[in-house]
């Protein structure tokens, strides 16, 4: 079965995190494959995993990083697939730093950033259904339905008591 | 012709910033609008923007907007469209305040978020495109020859002299 | 009896702090309801909530959201009563998220923001208090009374010992 | 006729921000007074302003300071009329420190914080406004119109063109 | 025996972190009074504390305080005596607010700041005492003796083994 | 005549900033000497500084710097005299790099530190004026009545008109 | 002759704070080279630039970059050479963004990060010459006049006067 | 056998943080001492400590302090040799007064900076030998065999399972 969501992150301590965006991707149906590139550590091996991702057909990447987090900027200026970035908060400055260096690219290399740590993660499983749903109409009826129990647990919890 | 990005902002002033979006679909022939939409000042007109952009077609909205940015997070709260937020520095606090805002959504409702400013506002007309070029052949082409025409400019640059 | 003040919280989460606001509307008497609204999750009933606040007697709003916490500024944009906004630190970013999500509203829309947590919560439940009490004399002397006491118990533990 | 809101602000400097608030005040038709009462240079003339404002029947303060912004908190402190806080981008820090001067407050004694610099004074305005309005419907009706009349204007600038 | 220093805090639970200041004084032999003053729970009090401090001989004001953190700038501005700021850690943002707010005070008024937290009441007792050694050639010496083994410490430390 | 305050900055660039302090010792009739000494260029001159500041009858060092700025903290480090610190907004973080380096010394070596940039220098000149007065009723005087002065150019200001 | 250091930087935007590096490797007598290198618009030339740095003989790298600033460490991450990195304010944050990209680098990789700005790469130029001197007797000994010299200029700025 | 690198840190407290740096060097086979030398407790002794360091034939420093962190730049003042600063978290601000202590040295005295904490010490430690491998072909080697079992170790942990 095809792959269409490629989850990446730098290290294995960024899997709690990371693994908020493999279960969205989970509950919804979507194919997804789950790898450490380290942009850092194996940078030979990060260009290569980004060159080959559209002929691999993967359509949506997301990339978790901490600290001074290049691997969701790197990856975004070796393909033109859409890259998601989340910042991990693996440092003293809690994610801070994980946030600007990968929301702050320069004008011509895009990374779509979410927020720091676990609503991140699961916002960008959430994120990459959402642009597959644009060609894929049964996808886009399960994100409305997850909205709308979504909302009715809200309603449930209702008055406080 | 069909239109598949809309480009809202919050404010007429937000436009030389947002401007840059626009100027990056027009050189990639992507089809778009753009409007003025305020969170705060139109909140029912944002709900029905929101709520029929998929109906009119619409496949990626971008959302600029600065100071408490509630635009975008709004928008995506009510549609399963990808949502590109673009922080504007409307304030002393030079758009910090705007991708905070942005970028912090709770797990549930993703914004793709990008830099503060005119690089944000240019990367999001690419994001867009790349977002629509997953099922665009053409499309991708034409963003892989933007990125080597980028190389090729800064190879040009080569030695400083 | 007429509701005076509605106390609203993005999540069940945030009780634990917009509890602090309830409290001292039960010490001072002030009649007040509590409700989970959320500005991402319930939009729409959220818009209700804030088109009918007026007309269901409500004078004064308190709304508590964390992150990129919209739920005080949408509400205040949908009506004319005042509306107190409480940030809720649910993120590494401690809070700082929120306040400025919350506090830096655009000309036209304002938001009464207090402290992060439970002190602002706190406050949220007397500033309502000290609203209704311009038009009644009680509430403002019950009020009066309270700063009292809190200097008594100032002024008794006197130098430490 | 009689004065319901009292605007007051540290120092001469503050006024071109301070008279945003000014402005919204006597478009709404609301009777104001303007003063200077710094904390710092002027603390008892400070207290006496503040203690004697209930009975001079000030209904709502709005005070503006910037840097280590205490006139706010100290007024606040003082009396139990609500007092809304606006920071002044008056150093370096851009308002930043005026922000947290002003916010956060201790439980026990709350001040009304809106945003940095005009937007802020703007909202002062309007919060006090609204604060009023709670028991003066016609006010409360000028507060809507206005509000229409602002959802208007963005109408009108509908499709940027 | 005549009081030179007075410690002044906002509150109780400022206590763990103020008595390094008391321990510094004791370990000198300064004499010292230690005393809750709050600024927005007593500010009458405060005042009374602050105009009354010269005639009662005391010669320098250590006040510590958290949060929107007004007790040392609104000392300083009762009194000519040098007033040094403690700034406590006591909410989320961990002592910046408190820092900015003691730190940044407008020209006219000063406050000698100090670290956020323990080290800075430990420095407020040593910088007050050596405020005092300026005319107290016993006092000065004490400070050198104590400069001279904490020196010592640090060679003995030595090469870590 | 005996020099009481010596006045020293990081480089002939703070001597704007720095000057606020000169000028109010000349106000209040105090003795300074101003020089340029580097804590970076000339470290030696720096300590010998520091060393022979006690032996010259110096009472108060006002010490200014910019970025990493060590000039306080160094000074402090190699005399028990009172050492007033003054962060200059001399890079590109506006001054918050020095108010860091300046006030957050470790237990053991305390710095007086004052607000970012001129308002900071200015209160220097009145904090070390205000410490020489603890023994000196002339001085005392003269910065009570400055206070009046001060207080009474606020009242004159009175209601802006 | 051999080129000892190489200067790199993401744009030729930079090259106006970048020079000040240039400029002390001339009046240092170092030999070196200057070249755009972007990560995000040219990564391959960027690894290859990397691979190949060692074996042109180059000794030290020193890499400029602003906002999303990820040339400095992925640099870093393609050679052993030791790589000095100089955040550009290219961005509404100033800087704080590319330092914060630069310096948080993980464990295994480092880049040697100097200040924001001019005075950055300055040091950056000083700092590679430093390294070099280490077996070069000669740049040493013009190390250590240059700081003489600076020492000197300082001591004749004497008494401001 | 000469001593190579000295690592130094302000306190003994930093130890746990510093030893980071210590065992890569160990691993290196490079030759290091360790010291407790603090700018602020034993100035004297860091500057002999700065001065002497040439001569004992150390080639590079590696300075570790928190806080008010002067260790680094201030021995980087008193020597030609690179100086490697590593910020350490020991206060309430989490490192970022360190950080920002140490890398904002004005042009003339660099620091080399790497990150907060132990990922920081131990960049140091690779960066020092880094910087020694320049002139010695077999460190070289042992750095590029680092590297490469850095890579391996990420491809083994392959796809997350």
């Amino acid at each position: 079965m095809a792959i269409d969501v490629s989850v990446i992150m730098g290290s294995k301590s960024d899997w709690p995190v990371m693994k908020e965006a493999c279960l969205i991707l989970e509950e919804l149906g979507v194919n997804y494959e789950k790898k450490i590139v380290s942009a850092h550590r194996t940078p030979d091996w990060m260009f290569r995993f980004a060159e080959t991702a559209i002929d691999r057909g993967i359509k949506v990447i997301i990339a978790g990083a901490g600290g001074a987090a290049h691997l969701p900027g790197m990856v975004a200026a070796k393909t033109v697939l859409p890259v998601i970035g989340v910042p991990i908060p693996a440092t003293k400055l809690q994610g801070l730093d994980a946030l600007l260096s990968i929301v702050q690219m320069p004008g011509g290399v895009p990374v779509a950033t979410v927020a720091i740590g676990a609503s991140g993660a699961k916002n960008a499983g959430l994120l990459a259904a959402q642009i597959l749903a644009i060609s894929d109409q049964e996808l886009q009826k399960r994100l409305k339905v997850r909205r709308e129990d979504m909302a009715q647990q809200v309603m449930e919890d209702g008055e406080l008591s």
